[in-house]
């Protein structure tokens, strides 16, 4: 018996007293029958099912003993198999990146990942947030090089197959543009404007220290100092300890190989250190003593305070989280229970909890992480809340393992004054209208 | 101090006694050494380095005091930031899904995923594997419904909302084609060709169970006959212990919605069983005493045995592993250490260990899996071998958490004989002859 025969939907128009395809009479009519009585159910049981009753589609024509229901999709063939890259679904048409609104030189720019569009704690690599300094070279990976010289016993030039023939490992991390978001107005409508250039995937290449292990450092090796084949020759100095712990040389991003605006064909990782440090194009690593005190950690990428001088070289992107469903400019159209969903992550290590509030911080319950947690990834949280018209004021906050708490907007700007421009790891609230509308909470 | 002064790389052309940009002689001339002595060890160090020496590309006219290999995509701006939705490099034009050679009728057919061109566990969603019984649907979610009906207290209608309203969870889980491949030849000559159909992804939604406590099972209810709105309604039934343990409602993969070939807005996940019973484009789940007997698990997806009886149900696609890299069509150009590459995998639950041989299965030593290693979910394992221009013949051998040991292709054929098609999970080995060239050792 085929597939359609089972479920009674005939491939050819019914005929009187049986289908084409012989499926009998009184079967179509049990069918017809445990249809209705789905709609029936539908309209007195679910919460939320009077619009979905409305919404379901009219049975076709002269189809009045078919179960509802049967799409147009249904009734033809599909588009053929293969296309040799796929893409999303066109009516996905609000997940994409976005340049900053009112930005004119897309050249040293950032585009954000749409945070308020994605599941879970894996961003599609089509999705993954930008930051360039000059554009994104185009480089043919046969004529990529990377030098490592400096305080090293044998100075050396690996191009990327003799790279690929070093042992591998694969790990999911994080990464975030260190200004994500500013502490300063406007302070935007998406979650993406709010904090989109936050990303995770899973990375694939050589530990740093096995490169490094090969070259042989000097004692006196305390910094390396990395620089990009872009354009702006993007310079950031490591502490020679992040190097020999957790770095990473990564040449695939989820499976494939990196895309170009994320360093093609070969980039640094520093898991949990800021977006810039994690130097894409990698062409060079200079094995020095002292930092470079490169225009990416003096004029940019330092945190001035208050009282006029700078906090440099903060590396860590401290414990974070945020609430991404729902959030701004969404709409919530049916009453009754729904769930909170965010990401959470820390530079330090792993988030041990999350908490969500739906009264603006005066009282908290725990949300739920989804397992396993990884070290300096994104976590997904969940939560259900009960809405019924009233107006909410909905925020998370994340713990990580050292036990740092996420902190308000008000203790940062305490602590570090108005100017300070990074680093602004701040609870976010979002405001439920009593309309449903989610609006940013922050005002 | 800039970037470009620290390394000594000029923004403009360099002149006598100073550069444009104020960088003193002595540091141009000691970064101009610093550059020679690299190239200088490259020739006496690095295994393969002769190679790259002579690739390095020149240092470009009148530059002589400049470091080497500063390349063009280095000395001008790259594109705009902002693809909307990022693609991959344009040198990776080998990383794509195809066809089944020769095949003539797309709608009904499959793609492979380029196993041979990906890293790590997490299949990237383009380049996710396709099979297909009528073509892709181009589904609206806004129309798209789920009907639950059959041995239920509520048979109800569902729309995507109220889909997402549910509860969600993130878990990680491959999916492989029951035919991965035949057991006949043509035995294929990439990894892609050899067991291209399966992927592995994180996948977000809400577990089954919760649907079906929400309406109410039957004591009698033993089986789920699951549909998808494709133009095949393509339909296999699901014992009820499955749907209560692990199966979920997906509508997320990689963090992003579903793509239009993975089953937007909404597929049936089984982790574990079979790729064709995870049903696409999910529209009816019908809770019934016994199985549909539908065409799909009757003349398509049994095992013909043989003496003439075929297994029905044999849902659990068993532990396997592939070596990727080095794979069919790949050559080996250096001799020395080389890194063996796969993933591994079972239907059953965890890996817990993978062995591979460098003589054919004669010898076997442990390889190196990635942590951490999830269940139902590819595994990345990683083994270094030598090669020193001598043939050898490279498998691998994966364990699962049962103590089930992956067979051989004879012990297939003991146990089944030569016209089952499906279940294939032989160890594949692969030749590498005295010219680097690597085949598939299958002939």
């Amino acid at each position: 018996m085929g597939a359609n025969d089972h479920f009674g939907k005939p491939s050819l128009p019914a005929r009187p007293g049986g289908s084409a395809n012989g499926a009998a009479p009184a079967r179509r009519r049990f069918l017809a029958q445990g249809g209705a009585l789905a709609t029936t159910a539908l309209a007195s049981l679910v919460p939320g099912e009077g619009a979905a009753a409305q919404n379901t589609p009219a049975p076709a024509a002269g189809a009045a003993n078919l179960p509802p229901n049967v799409p147009e999709w249904e009734r033809s063939l599909g588009a053929p198999t293969a296309s040799p890259y796929g893409m999303p679904s066109k009516f996905e048409k609000d997940a994409i990146r976005r340049l900053y609104p009112g930005l004119t030189e897309p050249m040293s720019a950032y585009s954000t990942s749409p945070l308020q569009e994605l599941d879970g704690s894996i961003t599609p690599n089509g999705l993954f947030y930008e930051r360039h300094h000059a554009g994104v070279p185009q480089i043919d990976p046969a004529q990529h090089r990377l030098m490592v010289h400096g305080l090293v016993e044998r100075p050396l030039i690996f191009d990327m197959e003799e790279i690929r023939q070093f042992p591998s490992e694969s790990h999911i991390y994080f990464l975030e543009c260190s200004g994500n978001p500013s502490f300063l107005p406007p302070y935007g409508k998406t979650a993406a404007e709010v904090a989109g250039l936050v990303s995770c995937a899973q990375w694939t290449g050589v530990p740093l220290k096995t490169i490094l292990q090969r070259v042989g450092l000097h004692k006196n090796a305390k910094w390396i100092v990395a620089e990009g084949a872009d354009g702006a020759s993007m310079t950031r100095s490591i502490p020679i300890e992040k190097c020999l712990d957790d770095a990473m040389l990564a040449y695939s991003q989820n499976g494939e190989r990196l895309r170009p605006e994320q360093g093609y064909p070969l980039r640094l990782l520093v898991p949990g250190y800021e977006g810039n440090m994690n130097i894409k194009w990698l062409r060079r690593l200079h094995v020095t003593e002292a930092p470079g005190h490169t225009r990416e950690e003096t004029a940019k990428y330092t945190d001035l305070m208050a009282d006029g001088r700078a906090r440099q070289f903060s590396f860590v992107m401290e414990c974070k989280s945020l609430i991404t469903s729902p959030s701004g400019t969404h709409k919530l159209t049916r009453k009754g229970t729904h769930e909170m969903r965010g990401i959470a992550w820390s530079g330090r290590g792993k988030i041990t909890h999350v908490d969500v509030s739906v009264d603006g911080g005066d009282t908290w319950k725990p949300a739920a992480l989804q397992d396993p947690v990884f070290s300096k990834a994104l976590t997904a949280f969940r939560a259900p809340f009960e809405w019924h018209g009233e107006e909410l004021m909905i925020m998370s906050r994340a713990v990580d393992e050292t036990g740092y708490v996420q902190p308000t907007l008000q203790q940062l700007i305490d602590a570090r004054g108005k100017v300070s421009f990074y680093h602004n790891n701040a609870i976010q609230p979002w405001r439920i209208a009593s309309n449903g509308e989610v609006t940013n909470g922050r005002s």
